[in-house]
């Protein structure tokens, strides 16, 4: 790049006059606005063409009256769980023609503030807000368009696309439950988040007279997965499957049985949650597990901001992990 | 939100009507303008506090020429490498009032293109260009200010900020050698990539003598790194060290090490490279590798692309990776 360069932008004077056509006409056939003959706007395209000619979408921006621009917050400095929500709800909402601005709040409120003030002032379309936790949060307070994906929003009449975590333990249960397991120990995060505790409650509600003992809660760590395999196995020397809350767990549990010499499924089959590749197909065995659906998480976030934006009435959701099924169950 | 919420905006009149001062002298005092007392300036301010008036930042954005915006273009999906170096970007250009927007081109030129277009249309002050390789990619061509990250330009003439891989791979050769490991071999990723080999000939150059049997090129997995023991051992039985080019690698190659009996760092030591704490932390025992300062990295871009928009001329660099040990060096 240079100024020489940057000086040297073609102007719509420049299309006009290469069409031979009024700038008013030339405006009209590049915005396919009004009453203009078809051959007309041809020729202003090609010329348009012909010159690089680039429309300045800020000049459309004001005359709509909107930015075509959304603002993404997020808690998570677009962690794990963001980057595929964000990745999904930009793919859907650039090809609306709407860009995206990053804001990342470090899990910081005042720069939360920072970020909603900026975006307010961009007059941003509309705002999606995210983060690292399943765990519900407070709405932010804005006059726009609002939806909050992965990270539920506390007010129910705020549009939340989440996940449907319980679904997604019931699943790996009968999974379980189907290849004929019948001491089932499961094993997960922090009692404190969300994500672990439905996890285990809906994975034992589902499991009933296969579950043995009470869930153990630890962290979400391979180090948890390996100790919990010495705790389990003092309880219930015969058990026959361990179902992990995440994948990082699963792949410890898988490590910690091996160094036993317990044969992981032939002895115990492990489930994890996530679908987290590096975890998940790294493990010996690959794990069987849940993908959590991300990228159709943050897509459908995307359209649902899409509608609020087009004043349509989204309903919230909360989206079913699907079942991955690998070696750490069905052994080959 | 609601229309009626979006209707009620307070606009720079009514902050006018309240100071009891013409829309010219509010304006002039809201963007710290023009001659005015003090007392006015302060009058004005309190005004527009009291209503909750936000400035529109496209106002400002026309009237200075410039768009307070920048994009951020990554061929890696904001991958692992990418995200670090965007949140470091962010959080400069954010400091400077520049809003980033996000461009992820999935490593697909129609996509990059359609996303230069996008850019150019809304007049963004500059561009910052990132990707998953440290492998040079051409420029893009645009008549603007662009800065390249992580991912560097094959025309000198740009301005890329890079990592220095060769330099990371001889600090940890230094480390092994200052430990008085004198047999170490080196097992890295793909050939084909720039990452691999310069790491692989700048650690042999600088082993010297030290260095057993030529580097090992595979791939960047722990599968590789556990298969790649096998074959070092049957080549050299009395290693002493075996640095590779990536945590994942180490991190296998730990695993077989301890399956076959062999002590880290007690009989091999084992470094990685990346920092990658997924890896490097879970590894077993944990990993001394080299941080790559991405973060560092994407903040001194976001500052070389404010130089640039500001007419100034910053200069190309390659940031130098910091040691960081570990028990795999170095025992408890």
């Amino acid at each position: 790049m240079s100024q020489d360069q940057a000086a040297s932008v073609v102007r719509i004077t420049d299309v006009a006059a290469l069409a031979g056509v009024s700038i008013g006409t030339a405006s009209k056939a590049l915005n396919d606005t009004g009453q203009l003959r078809d051959e007309t706007r041809a020729r202003v395209r090609e010329a348009a063409q012909k010159l690089g000619f680039v429309m300045d979408a800020r000049g459309r921006a004001l005359s709509s009256g909107r930015s075509y621009t959304v603002g993404m917050i997020t808690t998570d400095s677009f962690g794990r769980f963001t980057i595929p929500v964000m990745l999904g709800a930009e793919d859907v909402l650039s090809a609306g023609q709407l860009a995206v601005l990053m804001c990342d709040t470090r899990d910081d409120s005042v720069r939360e503030q920072h970020y909603i003030r900026s975006l307010t002032s961009r007059r941003v379309d509309g705002i999606i807000v995210t983060g690292r936790s399943s765990d519900p949060r407070p709405p932010i307070d804005v006059a726009i368009p609002v939806v909050y994906a992965f990270t539920p929003s506390t007010d129910p009449s705020d549009v939340s696309i989440s996940l449907d975590d319980a679904r997604g333990a019931e699943i790996l249960a009968d999974h379980l439950l189907s290849l004929g397991r019948s001491k089932v120990a499961y094993v997960s995060g922090p009692r404190r988040h969300a994500a672990a505790s439905s996890r285990a409650s809906a994975a034992a509600a589902h499991l009933g007279a296969a579950l043995e003992g009470d869930p153990l809660y630890g962290d979400w760590s391979e180090q948890w997965g390996r100790q919990s395999v010495d705790l389990l196995l003092r309880r219930s020397p015969d058990l026959d499957a361990i179902a992990c809350g995440s994948d990082q767990i699963a792949r410890g549990v898988c490590d910690r049985l091996r160094e036993l010499g317990k044969s992981v499924p032939g002895d115990i089959a492990v489930t994890g949650f996530d679908d987290w590749n590096v975890m998940a197909l790294a493990s010996r065995p690959p794990l069987t597990t849940v993908n959590l659906r991300l990228e159709e998480l943050g897509r459908l976030a995307g359209q649902a901001l899409l509608e609020l934006i087009a004043s349509g009435r989204p309903a919230s959701l909360a989206i079913e992990p699907t079942l991955v099924i690998r070696a750490s169950t069905i052994g080959s």
